[in-house]
């Protein structure tokens, strides 16, 4: 098979670029080493920037999302039995939709089935090839056959453990790391949210976020330690750790129900460096990870996808390299800023006992003067909203 | 002898509260360890904001500065090859001045002989006593005799290691303390300033600042390690190393000379907690230090003091308490937004080596997003001129 582009990985970000591509004539063809189902089970993300809905409306794939998503014109963070609210809209003229990567998932798969474009799911020990030259290939394994697509690029959209970045291990790739001293212990539950608007909490006991997917959907997590089992935690534990740590009034507000889903994520920073190698490109989490404090995750895979969807364009319809030859560039500076903020907001909110008496005090210090500054409030907004492409 | 308030130590924060209280009809005594001449003999600040900047008016001791001082609109930061102007004055409509700590004690001192208040220098072994209850007093010894000084109330303005905080240890004081693993290699020389503003550099060697006291006076220093002896460093190595840091155009422009000055001064932050113990009161670096990147020590001093008389003020005039009640948790809502900032900017300019490789990718993000963020660039401004009293 030949196509031009291989996408490596059915997740939003692979995607994306799959409609993109499609919707200015670009041949692309998307493996993944699971189905469908399997990837519309995976519980991910909820909030998108005004940047990432605009990549929906472009490729026409928004009609859903703006039917069911929430926009919130703002979030609140709570701490020292204090409230302040964040005016996304009121600061940045922008604002954030709630909706569930899970819906935004099956809206893109949906229109690509529409159109019939190329998805080969199942494919495993997908592996890229001869990418440092002009006439890169990716192999698969499929119904015990050795398949072979013969390309013009590879796009890696296959997350942190898939096969394009330890492609290209060993080959010049640096990579840089941090890893907190704690996870979340998230929750999915059919309840209505407690609060129509997002709440970062800063507790003693540890952070808590009250977070949603819809009006009777909610995502709620708490701090735990590293250590935790989550076996270990009943729903019951659960709601009654998570009201510990909220506002007495959103405590009272917080409506109960089963999980539907329970796990523990630890928290990490990640970014490997450069995001190109020859025809083969880390996009999203192959590429870098964040703490979900900001809520960049997704957001960031959106805004790679959109340079390199660029550099891609230019090249078949320009017949032009520079766009593809700074992608890396291009999506890092965005990538690097978005790291900082969201470890940054990692630090604010969350309990870090070995950062010490003066590392809270200056905590505590930095919140107080949040609460009551226009300008940190707007550099919080702006980097929440999203930094401009 | 009898007075209402004893003030312990003749520094800028002393001589600013006996100005106020001397113009509000309050009687105060000021008690120094050593004499005029050495208090005039230390090199310190020279950076004031407004509100200290306005103090000095309201006690009519600002002509000289007024006629001396520089009013700076703006600071530069210089890191990977790029400059950044804060445009403070565009940025929060306020500004700095740059006038000598030096040159502001003796303007106070001056006045304060002028109106032939008492100060006494070459007081040894000042104590404070009975401060819990209502009849405190301060002793010292003079001339081979110990001396009493019965008051109202104790201001202990006696800085880091004065006898007002030493005096209150064990009587519940937290302090909160954290020490930079560098210090500061300072010159003070009689030549031109390199650039009409302050230049903050972050450079792979470490940090270095072109600060100034006057146009005919420049102050800079350069990052060193903390076991570097300054012996070690002759001037021609010193102006190498600082030419090495900044900006090729600033490092043409320096204008070297003989140091008249020449110091290493470790990088601390602390904070005493609470600042009042019945009636003493600690005040400026009695109860506080800064690391000096952000320029705020002399006016947190100032600062407190403002907070301190204004109670003072209204015990004596209205009979009530609650501003000197209010002192402690006034001041300290102020400092700690200051150590914050402090903190931050210092961490933000300098090089640390132990933060690894993840943390200064972090630190270089931060710059690169300051330099593209008006919101940023207002936050750093406003906490720079000042955060309002």
């Amino acid at each position: 098979m030949r196509t031009q582009v291989v996408i490596i990985g059915s997740g939003p970000s692979g995607l994306i670029l799959g409609e993109l591509l499609h919707k200015a004539g670009i041949d692309a063809v998307i493996l993944d080493r699971v189905n469908r189902d399997y990837i519309l089970g995976r519980i991910r993300a909820g909030v998108l920037e005004t940047g990432t809905v605009g990549l929906m409306d472009e490729i026409g794939c928004g009609a859903r999302m703006h039917r069911k998503g929430l926009i919130h014109e703002g979030v609140e963070l709570s701490f020292s039995g204090r409230r302040c609210r964040i005016d996304l809209a009121g600061l940045t003229s922008s604002t954030v939709m709630v909706y569930g990567q899970t819906e935004l998932t099956r809206d893109l798969m949906d229109h690509r089935e529409s159109h019939g474009a190329t998805t080969i799911y199942n494919a495993a020990d997908v592996t890229p090839h001869d990418f440092d030259g002009d006439r890169p290939y990716v192999t698969y394994e499929k119904d015990g056959t050795t398949h072979r697509i013969d390309c013009d690029f590879i796009a890696g959209c296959d997350g942190y453990h898939g096969p394009s970045r330890a492609a290209v291990e060993g080959r010049g790739l640096e990579t840089h790391e941090m890893v907190y001293p704690f996870g979340w212990l998230g929750v999915l539950a059919d309840v209505p949210p407690a609060h129509e608007e997002l709440i970062y909490a800063n507790h003693p006991r540890g952070f808590a976020l009250c977070s949603q997917r819809s009006l009777t959907r909610s995502r709620y997590y708490v701090q735990v330690p590293l250590d935790d089992r989550v076996e270990a935690w009943s729903d019951d534990a659960f709601w009654d750790e998570l009201r510990r740590r909220v506002p007495a009034d959103i405590a009272e507000a917080v409506v109960t129900g089963p999980s539907i889903e329970k796990s523990i994520a630890p928290l990490r920073s990640f970014v490997a460096e450069p995001l190109t190698f020859g025809r083969l490109f880390l996009v999203g989490d192959a590429g870098h990870i964040v703490p979900p404090t900001g809520a960049k995750g997704l957001n960031l895979a959106a805004s790679d996808v959109h340079y390199l969807f660029e550099g891609l364009r230019d090249f078949y319809l320009d017949t032009s390299r520079a766009g593809i030859d700074a992608y890396s560039a291009r999506a890092l500076s965005r990538i690097w800023k978005a790291e900082r903020f969201s470890w940054w907001m990692t630090k604010l909110m969350h309990r870090f006992p070995e950062d010490g008496d003066f590392g809270q005090k200056i905590q505590e210090a930095e919140l107080d003067y949040l609460a009551g500054s226009i300008a940190a409030q707007t550099a919080l907004a702006e980097n929440y909203v999203g930094l401009p492409y």
